[in-house]
């Protein structure tokens, strides 16, 4: 995973004559806007991405990077990655089936279905989705899209980061990035290796990265709380456990009512309607379990908005 | 009102040294991604300025320009322009008194007495809330803000007008702007003047300039509909009227029914949270009645966010 694949995945983006993937805001403030002693806080706004998520970004280069059979695509998703495919799928045409876990939420069920895609709601936890995604695609031969551990998936999140480097006109001094099975942050670190500090963030009930570090090596964990259904992978990924041993010095974590907390801020000050997932960074900066220095830059992925907006009342 | 008066309100915010006012972001799309036959359409997210709403720029103009007593200031608004004052007062450390009409939504007469402002809830309409501000104003001397229809107010607006060609890197071609009193409007055409083609969107349940343009003269209408909390205003501004018969040729009415359909899209596709108000760029477009050439780049201004998010689910 270096640059050039990155470059290669934003490339296929603006080539393909449709437009699908969205070049979202790069929003510039001073820290004290946000109450944070810090020079300047970059909001990349991509919950507004297509689909309501970054997954757009990685799924779109995955089925543009490879042949797709008359099966069509095939993923399991706690839900984002599913909407992406979905999304993806009907923007080229093709078929698309998609399983998730019974705890994703009904909203993005609904959302799949409209979306055109054949759902499947299997499982108590995504790992248990994967599986009968996997039997299923060995009878189907359908392209399988993986929410977040494949090369192309990896690449084309790191397209985000190519925007941030782009529309700031230098990488910023930190970026703080939420992690699941963690193809966010393995595409960001990717594409900043160490001219960013990457620091990663997972709430205290879905911890794959922080309790692998102690593992030393990716383990199983039991995932809950505010943020489980876009954040609540098993394990991390195989692509993001190697990425983020040489690029990402730290793994905090956040408790839910801070997360909350700066969600509501984020709505009720803002105007930006996001999911728990997506406000994990400014979590870390109101809660001080990150603290900037006085003359940093310090980016923030602003990852998803599938949320039911009555949260948010 | 000149381009040297928004200049001088856009140089009192950069100055103030509080950063009060916020850049908002310029989100530039292709024309199909809002299923629009045009080639560009630029999203100014004013929703996500300080105050949920463009009315943060002309208060603060007029609170920056003139002295303030010890009584504060006082104003008159259907919601979002108290809400803008109130915060600029709080800014400011000074006091503030807010009158509102019964029509106006429990959500902003809630976040009115958060942002500190002593509220007066009098009167059906905006109309009769402003003759009681007026009275109280001649006993207490505190500095009046006009909702719309004053000089520092529109001028302030204006800064989102000179903020969108800073952005875009030239004017657009045309610029979709809601009208209620037309203080956003008047700012936009004293700024671009010619250069770009702007057009006047108004609610069928609040046409206060189409209905001025019928009578030759600003005449009083009646208001109702979805967007009437904050497109309200009874009478179209006097300077708003002299700005607007030179520089907009165009008035155009709207139904309910297609505010409200686009205020779904904006939500459900782009996951921008927005009032009626700010919808009826998208709406005009949405429903032919405005219809842009296939090279054009149109400009749409989401002018304000303070809704109960559940009315989106």
């Amino acid at each position: 995973m270096t640059q050039a694949d990155i470059e290669a995945a934003a490339s296929r983006f603006t080539t393909d004559g449709r437009a699908f993937i969205r070049r979202t805001p790069l929003w510039k403030l001073p820290g004290s806007a946000l109450g944070v002693a810090c020079a300047e806080i970059w909001l990349k706004l991509e919950q507004l991405q297509v689909g309501g998520s970054f997954k757009a970004r990685g799924m779109y280069n995955r089925l543009l990077a490879n042949p797709i059979p008359a099966s069509g695509v095939i993923v399991a998703s706690g839900g984002n990655a599913g909407i992406a495919t979905a999304a993806a799928a009907r923007a080229l045409g093709v078929k698309c089936e998609v399983f998730v876990p019974t705890v994703s939420s009904p909203a993005k069920q609904a959302k799949l279905r409209e979306l055109g895609a054949d759902v499947v709601v299997t499982g108590a936890v995504y790992a248990e989705a994967l599986e009968a995604c996997l039997a299923r695609q060995r009878e189907t031969h359908a392209l399988l899209t993986h929410a977040y551990d494949q090369e192309e998936v990896v690449a084309g999140a790191g397209t985000l980061a190519m925007e941030i480097e782009e529309q700031g006109g230098e990488p910023p001094d930190s970026v703080l990035v939420s992690v699941g099975g963690g193809g966010l942050i393995a595409g960001i670190a990717a594409w900043f290796g160490d001219r960013s500090r990457v620091v990663a963030l997972e709430p205290e009930l879905a911890p794959t990265l922080f309790r692998a570090r102690a593992a030393g090596k990716p383990v199983d964990v039991a995932v809950s709380g505010i943020a489980a259904d876009s954040l609540g992978a098993k394990r991390i990924g195989a692509i993001a456990w190697e990425i983020t041993q040489r690029h990402v010095p730290e793994a905090l974590l956040l408790p839910d009512d801070a997360i909350r907390a700066a969600q509501l801020t984020l709505w009720k000050e803002f105007k930006l309607a996001v999911e728990p997932a997506a406000a994990l960074g400014l979590a870390a900066l109101q809660s001080g379990a990150y603290v900037p220095k006085a003359d940093e830059i310090v980016a923030l992925v602003l990852c998803g908005a599938n949320l039911d907006p009555a949260t948010l009342a």
